[in-house]
């Protein structure tokens, strides 16, 4: 599974939204975690935008300087040979220039996929929905860029409405349904429903939209092997995995703290396998 | 435990040397890592030079470049208040001025210890020990550095004599303890002889050197109550925090992979407890 170049990697990408089985896609943060789903054979990996923010010393919500992502997905990008997608949250500009700047520069970085999503967050770090309208020119900037690039990068919006929406569940799936039209009819070739873990109603947009939809494991999300016959295409890990290895790490460190036991650091793999990973310079 | 400035951090980790219980230094890669191990009770922390290597898509052993590794620093001391010394390996230079510019940069990321060794890497990738009296220039480089930033670095002199010399072990155990005696007097302020683990040895050494002396748990080391009563002053814990995390992530990956399940990914701890590992900005 070796791509020349990014339009390879980005078709391949592409084709493994069209799979029987849903696409699992495993969110990593840096060059480690990424070589380690690698090698556990997976054919495509995605950044959490949360768990690149960690990495780097910020909180999660729009916090993480762009500079510092697109060098986080270069460095994913410079050692991985599957195609990666990256979570650039509300693409980073105020204007749908400045998110076609982003999706240039991130195509730049290597990466053949994004997540964008309508929510933002203000200054006082406070959470909002953008209107469909201005989501749809910013998809639509996106788009653009990616075919400037000449890159067809796969392009998965996200809506925040089911989330953070109030009122009534069916009156916010039928706007979750509207959205996902709307910004597939804006150069967006998959949607996130991020928040709706309903099997009756994620059955009921996988009907309605004409397009892969992803959903992230949030509590009542069922199993992949049920996600799968009700026409979801895609699984995202979201931020499982920083948060198995954070909980791994603070166990051993509270005991190497509060207990001085040097034998938490014993593992069964060692230097040699985490050497191999990395090819030399 | 808040320092207002560099001079005040150097000052607090020369301290944390003098203590009766040896230093337990985690060795940390990233800002998520340090906060994990700041927050369980820390205080001070150490970067391992192969972790960092690792989590920025690099081999350990010379291949990192020296702006990621000045980076990675910052990134780190941007999150925590705790000291924290970086593993410079061999200082990042052909020559003893290189190896000053290395340890001014350091400094400015905000580190206010080095470790400085006196292993190297040829274009090859192949190990090659520096003569003593080339570690002695570069030492004294990196004190007058140092000196000239106005910051009490605690110089950590690592040989790597004993790991990777041959012959017998007594011969070994005295060249380095010439080694250790000679570094001291060219500026540094205690000295890591890797790979020396045997009891017996290290109370010698550790009784033959007026300063403090560093351990890490290769095979073989005592337990970290046996290590104080030897006079041994500091330990850190090399990879095995990332190892730990590693190797948490890769059966995770498999279990995902291999058996599709997503349960693999339930922690006991979530969003709002990595949120708050870090400040809003």
């Amino acid at each position: 599974m070796s791509y020349p170049d990014a339009v390879s990697r980005a078709q391949a990408f592409r084709r493994l939204h069209q799979s029987e089985q849903p696409l699992l896609l495993p969110n990593v943060w840096d060059a480690l975690s990424a070589r380690v789903f690698e090698q556990a054979g997976f054919a495509a990996l995605a950044t959490s935008s949360a768990a690149v923010a960690w990495s780097l010393g910020y909180r999660d919500g729009g916090e993480l300087p762009r500079e510092e992502l697109l060098a986080a997905i270069a460095r994913i990008t410079r050692v991985v040979k599957v195609p990666l997608t990256a979570d650039i949250e509300d693409g980073f500009g105020t204007t749908p220039a400045e998110v076609a700047d982003t999706v240039a520069a991130v195509i730049r970085a290597g990466a053949v996929g994004i997540n964008l999503e309508d929510g933002r967050y203000d200054a006082d770090g406070r959470f909002a929905l953008r209107d469909a309208a201005e989501m749809r020119e910013r998809l639509q900037a996106a788009r653009a860029a990616a075919d400037a690039a000449g890159v067809p990068v796969f392009i998965n919006a996200r809506t925040d409405l089911f989330l953070h929406g109030e009122g009534p569940i069916e009156a916010r799936f039928d706007e979750t349904l509207a959205r996902a039209r709307l910004y597939l009819d804006s150069g967006a070739d998959g949607v996130f429903p991020i928040g709706l873990t309903d099997p009756v109603l994620l059955a009921r947009l996988c009907a309605a939209v004409p397009a892969p939809v992803n959903v992230a494991p949030l509590p009542g999300l069922p199993s992949l092997a049920e996600l799968g016959p009700l026409g979801v295409a895609r699984v995202s890990t979201a931020i499982g995995p920083v948060l198995v290895t954070m909980q791994a790490l603070q166990q051993a460190a509270r005991i190497l703290h509060d207990a001085g036991d040097l034998s938490v650091l014993k593992t069964s793999l060692g230097y040699p396998e985490a050497q191999s990973l990395f090819a030399p310079r």
